[in-house]
């Protein structure tokens, strides 16, 4: 079938506050083609991707991403990957353009699998699905206090594994300690409990050493993304004096950088998001890197269970990576965009669903609400502008 | 003093073609304050960093760049590396941010000189600036009978070393070899010769080596981007097997990146451009870098002389980094950017102005008629609008 169209969407939330919580606005994508549509969600600011689909281009290397999309032929897996390689070359000296494409490339997943009648983890090469371990993912308490309720909660709603980040941790060491302790009392030993930092200490190792043995003490199962994506000496040198595993990943923005990550910085897990990378193909990649390596997979995805189905798929065929970032913060807009949503299962576990395409639907009359009205004009030329939904 | 405006404007050659000639278009930065204005270039899509610079917030993290920039105190170098990093810190997960900000810090640390009548060179330490042998940058003919005539000129020019790339070099073996061939004969056996593929065999450590022989055979000074920027393992495996030296960097948009690069690459010569990489400072920092290294640093430049001042600075205080990349076919948008050009003195080498900021002044008369007229706007109400130069 032919790609006729390539829809970009920005959504938002009524206020975008401080907090970093990415479930405040969105961008989806569209693709139409064969009579069916399929849908995708970018990790991304939406201007700046939205700009960079129908800016004119610069030159031989930095095309708009539309450019390399619209009326290419998709029938099979192999053209998705074609497709993606012809991005990656056409304009490949624009920045933002893997955070763009990544949206783009899940809804041709989802457009093929509804085309095909098939799951796309059946296109991707598994032949059945197994079950993660969901750890809930929330932003730290503002107090110490906070963070212990949150953590009882997240116990009683049944988690096994609970991952706090950001907020404030990681300023402040006696705070920090507090905060762990108190995350530790409130889910009990036997609840798996993940940190993450958020690139807090940048490329400081000795800010991220002065916590290993708070972080040790309280049995954290990694500590996650303790400094800027590409630090990998600093990353490696933290992973030779601790034996709490490093988890990192989420910035990668290429299969590349994913592999170098692995390679180079002592992980114990790599966090992809296939709403950064590149798309699911790209995140298939790395997770098939990580299986030849002694280092596990794991989905990044802090937004809607659209994104969620998207950044799953990539290592649901791998039975020894065990766990599933499951985002239990969500605002209204990220859990408005699909009808259906990925629950837990009787075992408190995660499965992908096993319908055509991504298997989720798009709530299109209710992401109309949040829907912004976006115009862009080159010297009293239209280049964009918000599509009918 | 305070940053009162940041203003970004989008040139345009009337018409861009295929080429990869970054000199098609610009993004120019220009910071107003103290009654003085600074400018610098960014190296980037014009439209996708006006819009990464306009942008609503996303989150906490992922804040339009306008917004650690505008109303901030600049003093001194220490004030335009903490406004760096807040860059950094506020738009951490926009991709596009580097390629934004990077002409907006140049800007500021020539307002800076103006404001403090200093030369940059001497606000980055250095005591005095050693001059650069240019090699002359441009694309390899499209018949060996072009390259061969584009390489006489450059002799006839004056310069001691050329390089070419781009254009179909890398695809077809045979016709490979009569390129070199020719250039090397243009040239005579004196002139340094420089190769630059431009990721033309992405991760393909195949397809590089069966070039190795006729790469050597011409005695090329170096072979530069074989891959893409972060094949890390692919490019230490081609370093490993040759005697010619790689090149690479262009697109490290940041520090980390570069310090990656001679850390695992195997590279012989890292070249980087201020105007990608995050700014003068942050290729300051890789220049500091490769002179513990075994490595030499070298400018990318490919636009104006404003581009080529600012990419020259970082480095210019280093006796023995001794080469600078100096582009010979801009089009016209590129050279009418500035007053003044960085020319060849007597002995065939170049030197950075010793004038205030970065000495060169930009030809806002010129400029004018390159300028595109911009307007974005959201929900009815205008977030950008090309600004009166």
């Amino acid at each position: 079938m032919e790609i006729e169209a390539v829809d970009l969407f920005y959504l938002s939330m009524p206020e975008v506050t401080d907090e970093v919580d990415g479930s405040q606005d969105a961008l989806l994508a569209r693709v139409s083609g064969g009579g069916f549509s399929g849908w995708g969600e970018c990790e991304a600011s939406p201007l700046t991707s939205i700009a960079n689909f129908v800016c004119p281009k610069s030159h031989g290397a930095a095309h708009p991403v539309s450019q390399s999309v619209l009326g290419q032929e998709v029938n099979s897996p192999r053209d998705i990957y074609r497709v993606s390689n012809e991005v990656r070359e056409k304009s490949q000296t624009i920045l933002q353009t893997p955070h763009t494409f990544s949206g783009i490339e899940i809804a041709l997943w989802d457009l093929l699998g509804k085309h095909l009648e098939e799951p796309v983890y059946r296109m991707l090469g598994f032949e059945k699905t197994y079950p993660k371990i969901p750890y809930a993912s929330q932003l730290f308490g503002t107090t110490p206090e906070e963070t212990f309720e949150k953590a009882k909660l997240s116990i009683e709603t049944g988690y096994r594994a609970v991952k706090f980040g950001w907020g404030e941790f990681g300023i402040d060491l006696t705070e920090d300690q507090k905060h762990i302790e108190a995350a530790r009392e409130g889910l009990g030993k036997d609840c798996k409990l993940m940190v993450d930092v958020g690139s807090v200490w940048k490329d400081d190792l000795k800010e991220a050493s002065s916590r290993l043995d708070l972080l040790e003490k309280a049995d954290v199962q990694w500590l996650e993304e303790p400094f800027f994506t590409d630090s990998f000496s600093t990353y490696k040198g933290l992973s030779q004096s601790t034996k709490v595993p490093l988890a990192g990943g989420e910035g990668c923005h290429n299969t590349s950088m994913a592999k170098n990550m692995i390679d180079y910085c002592g992980l114990g897990f790599i966090q992809i998001d296939s709403g950064i990378i590149g798309g699911i193909g790209s995140a298939k990649e790395v997770a098939d890197y990580a299986a030849t390596r002694d280092v596990q997979f794991v989905n990044h995805t802090f937004t809607s269970h659209l994104a969620l189905a998207s950044s799953l798929l990539p290592y649901c065929g791998y039975e020894n990576f065990i766990f599933c970032e499951y985002p239990v913060q969500l605002k209204s807009l990220a859990w408005d965009i699909t009808y259906d949503h990925i629950k837990l299962n009787s075992e408190g576990e995660v499965e992908i669903p096993d319908k055509p395409g991504l298997g989720m639907e798009v709530d299109v009359e209710s992401i109309r609400s949040y829907l912004c009205d976006v115009t862009i004009d080159i010297d009293g030329k239209e280049l964009y502008k918000t599509p009918s939904l």
